[in-house]
């Protein structure tokens, strides 16, 4: 190891971690490894306890197995977890077979929970009081013993059998008279909890919602296993959203920032709804040639089939948009499918129109002001025009705001109803409607 | 005021204020007002001041004159504010002049900040500590004094200037040597702060980054003003994240629940995007238009344009959805925009090869196995749709990309690059492409 190493990981160390983060995240994982370990050991665990902290998992395997395993020991249980997740296999038992044997023991049990629910985003290390202390007593007992807990801002008195009998605050207890029994501190109402394998987007709702700092995660038997913090929630707010916001822009959620990511791992990711949504989308093509007969007579048709199918997809992509999020929030749910359905098939008879008389408008402009010729039935291709654009709006309305009902009917993330997706779907249709109309309105004439 | 409404009030007073405002947000304003104007009046107060109440401003107004100015008088002062800036400007000026002069001052100046800044967020109920305290008397204060607060996890050491000195945690007050000086308390470290004018994301940012219970806002001078709370972070950062989908979806931020929203707003959000859209379209028909002779000579070019144009506008909304979300989480900044550019051209390659291959192969199966017949030239119109393909993908990614930072870098929010946005874009210049390469390969057999 040579000075300037040296000297860089004391600066780092005296750094903010999470800005010693930032840092490291622009170094390769052995010089970030490397730096780690040079570092002031708590200054590498609190760096190290970071969510930021991009592949934590490859800078363990770069550093010294004795280094790593000191440094796994120290970290917090739900961040241990995470790395241990990431870790190839067999790094993975090496490591562990270097841990304390109940560290080890917690590990395993905390890796048995599936990474997107309660337990797999709780810690373990969380304040404990017992029902028969008073307010001084725990106030001692925090004084004395929490350094090693990430918040001591929410408190669970837990009776001998490890039963949570009651969630209080921080700031409960500080303003509770020191001689009360601490069990008489904060409200009646029965406390929160979550069990242990709720999903992830309802422990963020419960904490969102109350204002929580953190929710015990419960056993069947109702014994507390750990807790979720609102830091941990707001990590977990800012990944779903993530992944929503990857998800409808069609393809799958990357899981890491743009820039860590492979460039293979990153094709892969985009290719799978890619190809998909082209295999879907051949069928415009199958359509366009039933038709064949028609654009071979009338080839002006072909000049606005653009133009109205990428009018249905946008419509259908507001509308997805719009539903994804309302039921992401809560604001809707399965049930309220039909109302929905009542609010879309108005609005796209709306939007429909508006763009359908425009549509008509350009048409008369073009012809009448002499830009272009659509021939002797140009007010009928107008018509045929204007009137594809109201049923294809207002099919794409409806279509994609029922999708995310669907996909979430069927089980699916509904937020695997993209705005591609929806396209798709509406081009198809889209182009059927439009020659259907065209065949009413200029059959005898142009047809 | 009928029996079944009190009883019905005192039953919503004895929920959480969060189970209870759900239940208000399913009434219509006027019962709304009715229901919190027979309650408990501290409940009344407790269910006002969640952030998830519909409408608050309608059931302020709702309300009985008395009744609203105790409850606005009562409430948080950044909860307060929030009603202020929706109500009416006559309601809002004829409640104002109700409030004690004090209330009225702050709410006045705090009206005068932009409410997607610190200084909208912040509330200026916080606990201040002067210097020459100790840690025991800061705690006693505590104790005594902070039942109005939102938070005294955060504690602000504040001089007789109102200069912030430094800001230090319940948790270090706690765990602290009850005779020292309260300012010898926590970290060393510069304590974190933002000026009244920073952007909602930058706060989000700093307390989510550094995981902050609250940050202090300062005037330009260092005197401390208010501070913002983690929940009114998560608020806004769930805020902000249903404005980027909506966006994202094509369509203007709709800033209330999907079923909240009058008809005729919901259909002017979406209207202004959608005709934006459609005039941007019709270039399409323009760009057809040009080609008339190329259509007419081969209506069989025409079969593939939805599915060509299709593709460029997914490939573009990934590339977007993906770049949207990196800048706004900062994984990306402004200056990044070639090394992106770098990574989205190769990766268009690579996607729009992949989508060329199928695309050949179908026209060769549907031409051998008989299912179509694209003419004698059917292999040269194959290999126009493949290197079509790679054209319009790429360009698709490219442009999907560097979209939002030619948005960031003009001023505007880069969430306005939606994918419907993108997809026209793409269109126009795909079509372009598609003939072009058309006239290159077929020139002298088919066209």
């Amino acid at each position: 190891m040579d000075l300037a190493q040296v000297s860089e990981a004391r600066r780092l160390a005296a750094l903010h971690p999470a800005d010693a983060v930032e840092e490291l995240n622009e170094m390769d994982v052995s010089e970030a490894g490397a730096m780690l370990a040079s570092m002031d050991f708590r200054a590498s665990v609190g760096v190290f306890e970071q969510a930021g902290l991009d592949h934590a998992d490859k800078i363990i395997d770069a550093m010294p197995q004795d280094k790593a395993s000191a440094l796994l020991t120290e970290i917090a249980a739900d961040r241990r977890v995470d790395v241990f997740r990431k870790l190839p296999k067999n790094a993975g038992a090496r490591l562990l077979e270097r841990l304390p044997a109940e560290t080890r023991a917690e590990v395993e049990q905390l890796l048995s929970y599936p990474s997107d629910t309660a337990g797999g985003l709780m810690t373990t290390e969380f304040f404990r009081a017992r029902p028969e202390w008073t307010v001084a007593q725990g106030l001692d007992a925090i004084r004395t013993g929490s350094a090693a807990l990430e918040t001591v801002y929410a408190i669970y008195i837990v009776d001998a059998q490890g039963v949570l009998v009651k969630a209080i605050s921080l700031r409960d207890l500080v303003t509770a008279d020191p001689l009360a029994p601490i069990s008489s501190v904060g409200t009646t109402r029965k406390s929160f909890s979550v069990p242990v394998d709720a999903p992830r987007d309802e422990v963020a709702r419960l904490i969102s919602k109350y204002d929580l700092s953190a929710a015990p995660v419960l056993d069947a038997s109702g014994k507390i296993l750990g807790i979720v913090t609102v830091d941990d929630v707001i990590d977990a707010i800012i990944d779903t959203d993530t992944e929503d916001a990857q998800k409808l822009g069609g393809l799958e959620a990357l899981g890491a920032p743009y820039m860590a990511m492979s460039f293979m791992a990153m094709i892969k990711k985009r290719a799978g709804w890619l190809c998909a949504l082209f295999l879907s989308e051949m069928l415009t093509a199958s359509a366009m040639q039933t038709y064949e007969t028609e654009l071979e007579k009338a080839v002006v048709l072909t000049l606005f089939i653009p133009l109205i199918m990428s009018s249905g997809g946008n419509s259908g992509s507001q509308a997805t948009s719009l539903i994804i999020r309302a039921l992401a929030l809560g604001e809707l749910r399965l049930r309220d499918w039909w109302r929905v359905a009542l609010r879309e098939l108005p609005s796209g008879l709306v939007l429909g129109s508006l763009l359908g008389v425009i549509g008509v408008i350009r048409i008369i402009i073009w012809q009448k002001a002499g830009i272009y010729d659509y021939g002797e039935h140009w007010f009928l291709i107008a018509l045929t025009v204007g009137c594809a654009l109201v049923g294809i709006v207002t099919f794409g309305s409806l279509t994609g705001s029922m999708l995310p009902f669907i996909m979430q009917r069927l089980g699916f993330d509904p937020a695997s109803a993209s705005a591609p997706f929806v396209a798709t779907l509406v081009d198809v249709t889209g182009l059927v409607i439009y020659f259907s109309i065209a065949i009413r309105i200029l059959g005898g004439t142009l047809l």
